[in-house]
């Protein structure tokens, strides 16, 4: 195999598995090479990625060593995808009664899906996640995404459990739009005990959801290592989960107006990090 | 820039939009190379990605042309998957009560939800698939990963409706496993009209679900090119919906015993694919 067709082959070996540690030597077969030219193509795809602010290739040294691809986007893709949220969102046709936002529509756009897995997993890259939960339905896609580039699987929290989830551990809260009782559960089987949840969700308004997630996670032992969400209102400023970070803020949700939407995903400064927060709250 | 690092860049920059039409002036700024430079690269890259049975690129000529990268799972890679699946589902522990086999900690495995969506786009590459559609909860994964590779928008029905999901059209059907009357609903400004649409779900026992969905997209006008679902049940044998395209066989699903998984995937011949169909039935 020549030196190029080699590099296409480890690139795109190492792009299909995000954030996941590949051994040289596993493959070593494959491309068939020796381990020392692989460590020499390793650090010219890092070098090619970083140049072009695509992330970067961790090399991870001991027993179980390897490399690993950690996704990132460039700056301009960053301001493009802002741009274009901003003026797909501004639009008086979205608003609906009651101070909601329709946005089904873009978070079914295959694009808007991946764009968020990547911000998320590369805002929490460094927060050792091992699980993703979001609560069905409409935050699902994003959560796919970021469990996707985090390498780590998906617990998707259900309003209403049914005989295929199995046994499921469930919590009674209070939802912050209707002031209704309501129940979440999540499938024991599918939630690892002691883990590190990144919980992800399209949107925010008091929080009332993501806090309940929070409880549930409780009854696993899990640290919350924080709350990823597309969207959040401006008002209430304090929300009942205190470590979200959010890519847009919204505001003048009424029906007929023209929302008011807030990138506030450029760099990581402006995203609002309060830090990590114990699952028992 | 060095070639190598452009490769590099080329290659990640097709990678990342699979199924997408790239025009190649388009990248020449991003990668600082001349036109004919990139047509040899994209030459390079094909041999390489088909060399090692990682998919191709298609050139697309025309006005609106370019080139694009079609993904496609290596035979090993298949075979590897399909031997992971069987042992991980032929699991006593996964039987539940009425028949149910337990499967979401797979569905939400990240390389599990990420082959399947590289299978069920391969198998329908050349549909013209211009919307994926699935019922939630489960399959939504499955669907999402699709619709990436498929690079085309996501479409969620659901059981109850919200406010958030806007206008929604909804269709009355007869459940299967319980013989109950259910609704099911879609948002309207989330479904294209006169779509080719692809059904994605997890698990088809006699297909009351998915002809549903086709009951509901008739109402857009939609021509579903067919179902992909995850797993089938081996009886009954004829299903509610023709043409559905099963990556495993499931028989024997009792409490108590082990089920007996069949892997149907391993080439297009063996998938049960029985033409096209046009949604309204």
């Amino acid at each position: 195999m020549r030196r190029s067709e080699r590099l296409i082959g480890l690139t795109k070996h190492l792009l299909d598995r995000p954030n996941q540690a590949v051994s040289l030597s596993g493959v070593q077969g494959l491309l068939n090479a020796a381990k020392s030219s692989l460590s020499e193509d390793v650090a010219f795809i890092r070098q090619a990625l970083e140049g072009l602010e695509q992330g970067t290739i961790q090399t991870i040294s001991g027993a179980a060593g390897g490399v690993r691809y950690i996704p990132r986007l460039s700056a301009s893709e960053r301001t493009a995808f802002a741009a274009d949220m901003v003026s797909r969102l501004e639009d008086s046709s979205r608003m609906l009664a009651g101070g909601f936002i329709y946005m089904s529509d873009i978070l079914g756009d295959p694009m808007v899906i991946d764009n968020v897995g990547r911000l998320f997993a590369e805002a929490y890259s460094d927060s050792h996640v091992n699980v993703v939960v979001t609560v069905e339905t409409k935050g699902i896609p994003l959560a796919v995404a970021t469990a996707h580039y985090l390498n780590c699987p998906l617990a998707i929290v259900r309003r209403e459990h049914r005989v295929t989830d199995g046994s499921v551990v469930s919590v009674h809260y209070v939802s912050g739009s209707n002031r209704r009782i309501q129940s979440m559960s999540i499938s024991k089987r599918a939630m690892p005990d002691f883990a590190r949840a990144l919980v992800v969700d399209d949107f925010m308004k008091a929080g009332a959801t993501c806090k309940a997630v929070v409880h549930l996670l409780a009854e696993f032992q899990a640290t919350v290592v924080g709350t990823a969400v597309f969207a959040a209102t401006t008002e209430p400023k304090e929300k009942l989960v205190a470590d979200y970070k959010a890519l847009f803020e919204v505001s003048d949700l009424e029906e007929g107006k023209v929302p008011i939407v807030l990138p506030v995903m450029q760099s990581d400064a402006v995203l609002q990090d309060k830090g990590e927060m114990r699952a028992n709250p």
